[in-house]
């Protein structure tokens, strides 16, 4: 007798929604071939059409496509309590909720997959959850949003922030309100997920604190260009000072570092262990029909029976304040005395300086350091400080240097 | 009542082997605690201690770190047919031999796994196994072998190829006899692997032609840097005029290749499809740790139950003559016609040139040209009259070109 095909209850007929339908269709009989079972759409829930507790009570496996926190996590609550299984891609609910949910999913013994709530196609969260199961992971670096990415790499090649974007928007990768993802928002969620994965520890999204691009100036990219460096959104999460550190900000990358030349739309995420060294993984960062991709690969996962349920929480704590090397940019008064005047600011609070270089004169005049480590506490309440100074012409910038730590 | 401890017989205790069993100690507490039973050591089988039949009887895994054909082959076999799942990183053993272990897992339904021997620590395999199970794979391009990658990175730095293995052998990348790498061999057999996960199809080490990179020059690196270009020992495998093609050669690669930018002893492999457009995942290609992180990593998945027994075997024609652009490299004496009468072989072969440079006056007087893309076979049918003319002075030399493809 041949096995009964399993029963995909969808959730959403949106972008994704529509591209997983078709996918899943095209790949039917292959899937059948080696895992024994068809997997069929048994019914689909929209806006308009559908009911909700049928859908349920005859699928095996619920597809959560709809986003945002509520209908969602009602559903999603109800499946696994039901003893379904769920595959999701929200990522504003697992960054919110995930406790709630695995440990719901743990209760009832039931599958909760979310490979596409972080990083489109690119299959991150099973490097996490099962090649790396076996590995203490030391760091993850991350370029988790591809609009951001894409305007970065704009940017990089000349054009200005606000041109960017309009061409992001353009090519449809940013929305009309791109607030979430040109905030750093959009990347601290999904970073969240991933320290969950990685080190175990519970982090809510607003755990994170996260800095966008909106401030980041063609000057800062120039410079980027001139020493060879790439500048890009990275989210971090990584152990520090016996706790979990989970951030999100751009960062200056030295030149080999594997997330440097990822360009465009895409995403990369770098896992740094003492066992592994470093492993990257990249590819498009959105897409519906790669989207569904990932959940049909994680339908897949479930049909094999290759998921389990997440870990019981481990209660790292969370650190803050972390130590960072920066590059500071202020445009100061050119006349004599200021730059011992900076820098005797920045000694007091600890900022030691690696490089520093004046450029332009008169009203042109700038100052750009690099410095050495330093708690980001203490370079903020320098920088405050020489803010305050009469001959410092606008808001003094400050961003983060990502140095060599493996060769 | 707590699980009973999960028994993992372990066969060879060399670099790897060693490495395993103390990473296995290291984090069995983990694995514990998010699996719900522990793996311990139950047994180990070195070439003076141990009996196989006894550790087999009392494991409910075995891992087989021994290597090459023979004996590992029939511990293996053995393992299936008694009913206990395997992890094994022989790549010579899986890819003369997969198909009669494929099969034998598949009538025992326990699980075989072998993510060690493609890759090192990099889990290419599990990405094609099971992120990428439900799309649909067009080609995979890898760099599948750490020593050449080193050497190749030297060359393109100004080393001499008998350097650059010198260098390697001393760092340990290189074998004393490291004629399995450099030939291309080794590649070869890590591509067949790959093949069969991401086609379906038996692939068998004989089956896949290779060159290898002894016979590249400074020369050929120097053009390279000129044009930006990276050159690569490349494995592929892809689906070519309704089969398959699988093979590895010297490739230069255009700058914007994902594994252009892949340097030092790392492996690379990057999957294309239309699905997910392109997915490339890199890290360490060696070391004892690494290797065991891979192997242990596979221990958990077969504890987890995540591991599947790869699907019956599909029939695709293996394709053993396909189109490439080639860069082709001539000494040829300097004097009028010479370029007339290779252009006209060339062209009664089909070989249609895009760009042709004439370098050097006198004795050093050398042609490159870069072909569009034409059949292999027509390629050195045409390269072999050429070589035949006497104004040449010396074996020409082809290079494959792989061009951009994905924007």
């Amino acid at each position: 007798m041949p096995d009964a095909d399993f029963k995909v209850g969808l959730l959403g007929h949106g972008t994704v929604g529509s591209a997983f339908a078709e996918l899943l269709g095209e790949r039917a009989a292959e899937i059948e071939r080696f895992n024994g079972r068809k997997p069929v759409i048994s019914g689909v829930l929209t806006r308009t059409q559908g009911d909700f507790e049928e859908i349920l009570a005859g699928c095996d496996l619920l597809v959560e496509l709809i986003g945002g926190i509520e209908p969602a996590r009602g559903y999603v609550l109800a499946a696994l309590r039901a003893g379904k299984h769920v595959v999701s891609a929200n990522k504003q609910l697992l960054s919110q909720y995930g406790e709630e949910l695995f440990e719901t999913a743990r209760e009832r013994d039931v599958r909760l997959r979310f490979e596409a709530a972080v990083g489109g196609a690119v299959p991150v969260v099973r490097l996490l959850e099962e090649s790396l199961s076996a590995t203490p992971i030391e760091r993850i670096h991350g370029i988790v949003n591809g609009t951001t990415n894409f305007i970065l790499t704009e940017m990089a090649q000349g054009s200005s922030y606000a041109q960017a974007l309009a061409d992001a928007q353009s090519k449809g990768y940013a929305e009309a309100d791109p607030s979430d993802d040109v905030s750093g928002r959009d990347a601290a969620a999904k970073m969240a997920i991933l320290a969950r994965l990685a080190f175990g520890t519970p982090v809510h999204l607003n755990d994170v604190p996260y800095e966008g691009i909106e401030h980041l100036h063609g000057e800062d990219l120039e410079y980027a260009r001139e020493l060879g460096l790439g500048l890009r959104l990275i989210g971090t999460a990584e152990r520090r000072d016996g706790g979990l550190s989970v951030r999100v900000h751009p960062a200056f990358l030295y030149p080999g570092h594997p997330l440097a030349s990822v360009s465009g739309a895409f995403n990369a995420v770098t896992v740094e262990s003492e066992t592994i060294t470093e492993i990257t993984i990249s590819g498009p960062g959105a897409g519906g029909r790669q989207t569904a991709s990932a959940v049909l690969g994680d339908v897949v996962s479930v049909m094999t029976g290759g998921a389990r349920p997440p870990a019981p929480p481990l209660a790292l704590r969370l650190v803050k304040d972390v130590e960072s090397a920066f590059y500071l940019h202020m445009e100061v008064a050119d006349r004599p005395g200021v730059l011992a005047a900076v820098t005797k600011v920045l000694g007091e609070q600890g900022v030691s300086i690696k490089s520093v270089v004046q450029r332009g004169i008169g009203e042109n005049a700038r100052l750009v350091m690099v410095t050495h480590p330093v708690l980001e506490s203490s370079l903020r309440t320098a920088m405050d400080e020489v803010g305050a100074f009469e001959f410092v012409r606008s808001t003094p910038r400050s961003i983060r240097v990502i140095e060599e730590e493996f060769t």
